[in-house]
């Protein structure tokens, strides 16, 4: 593992890393935010499309609540990236765009590995570079990566104690932002669908999930697919429909410390 | 209007009146409780099947915060009483369980017209009789109640600055708690009905739901066609689904504080 950069922060340091994953078989870069005091619970946080470690870094405000409550953050990149590692025209398809699936088909198959990047190659790199705790994990992520904040979850029972979403893609198997992604990756988007997964496996973890009614995407996520689920599978959830909120950071920079103190309540 | 009782609590006074009501042509009794440095505000509290205005005003505990921010509560009767009232041998019919509606059907039509009651009748007494401020209205109940109050304000654009509901029936129209009622009262539930509402006129105030997991009455609610239909409109909206709660005052009394909380917030 290299530092590319340590930057104080709340107290804290705000690290930016690189590291060789096996897995997708290139250098992968993170941000890690470490608090002042750690008590040794992480909360991973996946970006959107077309984000980097960086967005949240620098623009969802995290670091205070997690410099308070003793909160790591971890930060990892959306995709592989470099010029071997294939791309696509589209914004949503390819680098910067992996849905957190490991994918199987085609030119992907090779470098697109984000569920076992996030799951198993990551986590083996921070819990052996840094002093935290493998039994206090919890996810969270926006649009994309709330989408793969949500089937990890579900994916991973046991593995995190709370998870959250913001505005995320949550019924993608019938949505523009899931179909030609998860079927050009994977051959098939119900595996991946968080929806059909809420009732095929459940979710073990406390929900927390917010979502802005002037989302410009709104179309594309699934949001009433999702509620409708968490209802007819009675999932315990803290849901809020956000009046005037759109898809922006603006949107998760106001809520993240509502998502940070549920996380810290639930990583206690 | 009379006094029946009035008792010191929280520094204030929850008194218990009667006053005669035009509109049911019955004696009607009320609870409201009145804090200790008023600030005009008002919350309209209905009650579900079985209760009377007393249920809420011993049981939910929701004179504490009421006392701290200055907010008047109401706690009317759930229908018309007396023995020249028509009444059904089922719990969920007849006196008891008005459903916050105006009947007009067979024996009922004379007195259970309980939605221009708690639309018009008692605001009427109530803003007569005490200092308070009808711009600074809010209204929540539970079960029935959480139905009266979601199809009250939406009934009523514009009145409640607030709206909010605890294990509200919010799909009678196609359960057992709702088409044998709204049948035999209105000759329909459609218009009664808070998910066919939410469609047809949308809901002006904001709105914070709960209900738990362990709902013993799950069935009946209609929690899935509500929560989709609160999606579908893009309905501003805090939702919460709470693990290993029932239908009980156990379970209101629990989140009274966060829904005073979010009541006192709209009408500063």
């Amino acid at each position: 593992m290299k530092t590319i950069s340590e930057t104080a922060c709340f107290g804290g340091t705000q690290g930016v890393y690189s590291h060789a994953s096996e897995v997708t078989g290139t250098q992968m870069t993170f941000g890690l935010y470490m608090p002042p005091a750690p008590t040794g619970a992480v909360l991973w946080y996946l970006s959107g499309l077309t984000c980097t470690h960086e967005n949240a870094m620098t623009k969802a405000g995290m670091q205070a609540l997690a410099a308070e409550t003793g909160t790591a953050l971890v930060f990892p990149d959306t995709s592989p990236r470099g010029e071997d590692v294939p791309d696509d025209d589209a914004f949503d398809m390819g680098q910067g765009a992996g849905f957190y699936v490991d994918a199987t088909e085609g030119p992907w198959a090779e470098h697109f590995q984000m569920e076992s990047y996030i799951a198993q190659d990551l986590p083996e790199t921070v819990f052996t570079a840094f002093e935290l705790d493998p039994d206090r994990q919890s996810i969270s992520g926006h649009s994309m990566g709330g989408h793969g904040a949500l089937t990890l979850a579900m994916k991973y029972p046991r593995r995190f104690r709370s998870v959250s979403a913001f505005s995320p893609i949550c019924n993608p198997s019938v949505s523009d932002w899931g179909v030609p992604q998860l079927m050009g990756y994977t051959g098939g988007a119900e595996d991946h669908d968080a929806t059909l997964l809420l009732e095929d496996r459940g979710l073990d973890a406390p929900l927390m999930l917010d979502t802005g009614t002037s989302d410009q995407f709104w179309d594309k996520l699934g949001t009433e697919a999702f509620l409708a689920a968490l209802a007819r599978t009675r999932t315990p959830a803290e849901v809020g429909l956000r009046k005037g909120y759109d898809h922006s950071y603006f949107f998760v920079s106001s809520f993240a410390p509502a998502h940070l103190a549920f996380h810290a309540e639930h990583l206690a």
